[in-house]
């Protein structure tokens, strides 16, 4: 097999798996539904599991014409499985917020659709902690955790301050004035002071999933052998 | 008595004390120590108190020599005091770190000078955050909070959403990289969810106290009387 | 009764009103029609008075279908009273133009909610400072005054040199070019020369109003005692 | 006599005072002694006045050498005058604190220099306006004015909506954190409401000073025939 | 005649042209038609003429309904005249390019409605300075000149090297990329080593034509005197 | 021939080609449909090619009923060509991914236009870097290179690292968050330790396309002398 | 054991090693040196380990008279180990230039402290790719990769495209210019397509090696089970 | 040959004369004197030519000790030469102002050092046009112009729209206020209507005469033959 696909648009990385552990993730913001489609039946054709991120509801109906795909509506997610991978370990995501929620499915349904049991805890910021509280003992027993949050975001540097597995923040661009698009909550997670938290790019929820996902695989699959 | 005192440098504001309640300030950081013993000449004479803000040693020195000021170090304040004033009522200031106490210390020393009785709780931060549970109850006895913090500058919000008073949030300059001399600290106490809370510029202890302190004393006049 | 509500996409904290002295308010903006009416429907099961914020003349419709609403368009403020609240005290509501109205009336409103007495004085900045000097008198007579402007943002600087009680300054986002959305405002809010002057984010009525209504009523409290 | 005379490091404009009226002045801030004589020596030579900004005490020595020339420490300013300049007219500078008068010193000789009569009006900022407007009056009477401020920069956008003269805003970079080395004022002035005020860089004196020189000249000198 | 009047919404500064020398103006952007028509309703029994800015075409027919109004539709302005003003003097108005032209001509009808003449020189920015200098001598006669420019916003700068009167500088928000909407040609302009020039807001062509009309109206008239 | 044609709103640039090699191109972004057939008209009649940039699908049926002209509706450009240009040398145009495709061809359209051969490498940006070095060989053989990339824009210093011909830069606005419309890619390139490497404004492919062309061609001309 | 010590100036988190899983670090840069023994000699007393970050030479001087400390110059890094920690599984830690290493080593000995072998792989960076392909083999063989880098900041994304397992991003603020002290280098990394890596704070090396050590441990404790 | 050599704290690039032409520079501002005794030893023993930029005194002072090396003290370069290269071509490198020169001599010595005849035209900004034009025709034989200005930074702009050739823009942080270090002269530069024009990073004149001399080569080589 080559080690990519030229479409001429897109030079598809089917080496990625190999070279990396996982398939190549599709941005679909920026295409037509027809370069999506010709992606979808190059990726399908060269055997992979699928996930294609920030697709709209359109382009999604478009995919599922074509193919037997999922769609997951809140996460923005599509998604076309020929080989069903297995689940381990376990991921908690949390939210500060009903608003996060967006963002916080996008990483739950990237972590899972990569291998990782995922756990949600939803709002749980620290304008009333006891709700946080109530749920720390669980929380803890994930091998990582995600905190996504936007507005003032500090519900990352209060977990990771309670815990002893990295906590990987996300933060989102919900909010308005001095949320500045979630520069806020970025800054917020980039200065704290409770060690064992990383941070990824405003709204990326893809990303905070797959390196949730790698880490607790990596621990996972060690543990498991 | 007229409504000013002019200097040609400065002009003094001798009726702040009637028209607002409390004397003028002096900002000593653009002024030589000659133009500030002259301002202190001519408060003295008014008859005023005087509080000094951003007084290094060296002015603190030459205003000794001419005055019986009190300097006081990690604030670095300076006043002279002609007509004590009856402290009442009780302002908490607390700090997430250690590197916030010069801040917090010029906050504490102005609420003081105006006629707050303060009480300090440093160091009790969100990185390790049952230090803050340890002391809340006492914390929420107080008319008015002021919370400083630099780096993350979480912890206004987490104060603000356990009591039921005015919370004053203090950002500091505070730590390196990203925490921007102290705008991110800033940015997360204005977009906190915590409502109550309100925030003030920058290193701005000056500000703080006297805004504590005037909630304060309102709270506990009416109270008195 | 449980510390909060578990709707799984929201966790209301019905344990506020006792831990802080009065209810969560809903924030409107990210949630659908049917999580609203979902989570007004658990608060006045709860027996609550709900305050919802930065809702939209959609989902208020949706709202007044299910429960006996208010809503206030300018202010995007829905309501729901269950226990009528005494007014006590007075918050003076300052504007510098027109422009800054739909923020000035989410934040008297809210106040109000909660228990204060407002006095509105709109389109009193300093392009004809001549309006504000004749309201002065009136102006000082509140426990609490608010002063939203955008643009500029001098009224709350100016105020604050006047009077003897607490400021709170409310940025809006009116302007354009480098109004910056509300951004230069904040600034000359925050760098005020005024004491006794505290700033909340860009736009927050909700904050101004609660903040104004919290000293308010600690004031007039003890002043009723 | 050649349109500019070339020193290799620096090009002077000799023909500048026939173009604009006004011969070219030196920024002392990047320039070696031995540059700075070089440069004096050759528009002596030429018959000019001259004007160093930015020059510091070393540099004034330097110069004062070789030279018959004046030193203001305070405006950081040095000058050689060859032909006297009758003064006209009147420029009225104004500052918001002591802070500010080395940029409105800057102004001033600058306007001096170059034929205005100017009045200086210090320390009459927004936290005790009753001092502007008890100057107000006399101020009024200047053809043009120059508003100095840092911080909350407020001071212009107050005089402007006052006077029927045109106001010059000047911001400095007297404060801290959020002021942003004067950002802060600069934003302020540029926002204001109050029209018929224009602005200049961040502690460019110089500039204010030329420009209300220039306007003070045009309308004194049509007013003179 | 009293000194404002109080619609509720908004307070008019009738004083204003005694204060000032010219009428208040409306910003119509933030208003509803019908506070519009109030506002037009009010000035126009006081006997004003009437300038509002930034006026979208919707509001202009809903004025010209109940107004014998004009509007200005590249200008977004409309106008009330109730008595003619007679113009004298001469303002140059220059821009970069074509895009300048609606900020330009906003600078235009304000100095015109306010009594300037006004010669307008269009396209003329630095990528083909040849057509500048083809225009240069003619633009030199008028007493003040305005040079509209947005990307790199070069104009004021050369145009202020070139002339013996006062440039307002106005930058505009026309480009993409790092013009960030005006800021790029803001700070070219507040940076401009030529002298004699003052800058306004992005996009202020109001405060650009009422400033050139107030210093061309005080050279002028002394001129006619 | 007059050195500019007069259109009132604009003034063409008709020397330019004598003076700098190429004709004047037509931004259409700002300019109605009316204004932009004015213009091509007048160029046309001067016998120039033209090429327009920015021009929307409107714009270009708008001129399409009127010229011969040709619309590249990924480009977003429209030409107008009556002297066919001879191509020489070549210009390598790479992309980091797809979505920075239509940038890149603006950059490709006019490095044609003004006569340069262009060969196209699109989406081979580092994530997956073997697709660069799969091509590097024969992007090598280039005159120059443009390197097009949004979010991270690495793939420029990544080039520039590994070639002997100068390198562009052109950062798009590609991307979300923290990419801040392209403004981080502008400052990797800026940054980057790649010598041999020029940036351009953001999304500015008709400035990238027009100084490969310039450099390209000087080399190739004095190649096929 | 009490949960923290109080020296009033500072809450020491002796709860942290049970909570967190280890001890916590002392940030020595607003400390003074006796503030420094003080919080030693306690956390001697309670028989911890200590790791001191950004500490000077003085300070490092200071506390060796005092305590059998170890001090690195280059990680300006200063430590008391009592119980020696076992090392296990492996950090690769990789920079872009030399100016990186001093941040680089911070991380290196705080992975070192906490019990992590660490590789070093320095001036790797991408002008000179082909130094970090030599290595790329060895690099890959670690649990967690930390990648340094000032300037572009482009070697992160460079490795997270070629690596199985997780990459910790850390920006430093070498560079000048567009630099802007380490914040080009942030963006980069947080725009990266290269998912799998996280980015902490710029010149944060201690959270790199805390973090890098937290993953590596949990790795390679289920690997050693 | 080794493609580089590892002296530990760098990774010496030998092979970049052979991949890219020239021989790689020596960043020295991050290095310890020691260090760069090594690499230059390193680089001389592999035969090379040697620049190091961003060379203080006392650096090239100990290099001096070791090596007969050359340096250039207003351009901050130290170099050593054992190739002798010969001269081909021209670049003209332009500055605004004096301030200006060191970066520009920076450029210079770095063209030369490659292998370019270098031109310097020094103080030619736009505040006094005419300087420039008298140049004009010779500036325009250059094969590259480079343009050096701070502040406002139009000389760029300007010079691009009156040549031919390639002109390399290089913004230097000479001024105050909002010139923000240099920002605002990039921001200019990259705003430029004037096509042909690149940027790069603010004082890098390394960059820019590497990037001159590169262009100006395969201009000149193919001239020749």
């Amino acid at each position: 097999m080559d080690k990519y696909i030229d479409l001429g648009f897109a030079k598809l990385d089917t080496e990625r798996i190999k070279r990396r552990g996982y398939s190549e993730a599709v941005f679909c913001e920026c295409k037509t539904e027809e370069q999506l489609v010709k992606i979808f039946q190059a990726f399908k054709d060269a055997g992979s599991n699928i996930l294609g991120t920030r697709c709209s509801k359109e382009q999604a109906e478009a995919l599922k014409k074509q193919f037997n795909a999922d769609y997951y509506e809140t996460a923005r997610i599509v998604t076309l499985i020929q080989n069903p991978v297995q689940k381990t370990g376990e991921v908690a995501i949390c939210t500060g917020g009903s608003g996060d929620i967006p963002v916080a499915e996008e990483a739950a349904i990237t972590a899972e659709f990569y291998g990782s049991n995922v756990k949600r805890y939803y709002d749980i910021g620290i304008a009333g902690i006891h709700r946080l509280f109530d749920k720390i003992d669980e929380i803890k027993k994930a091998n990582v955790i995600i905190a996504a949050a936007g507005m003032e975001g500090a519900l990352g540097g209060v977990l990771a301050g309670m815990v002893d597995v990295p906590v990987i923040a996300l933060p989102t661009s919900v909010g308005y004035g001095t949320s500045l698009k979630g520069l806020s909550a970025l800054l917020t997670m980039l200065n704290s002071c409770a060690e064992g938290m990383t941070v990824v790019n405003i709204d990326n929820g893809y990303n905070a999933g797959y390196s949730a996902n790698q880490i607790n695989r990596l621990i996972a699959k060690r543990e498991a052998e």
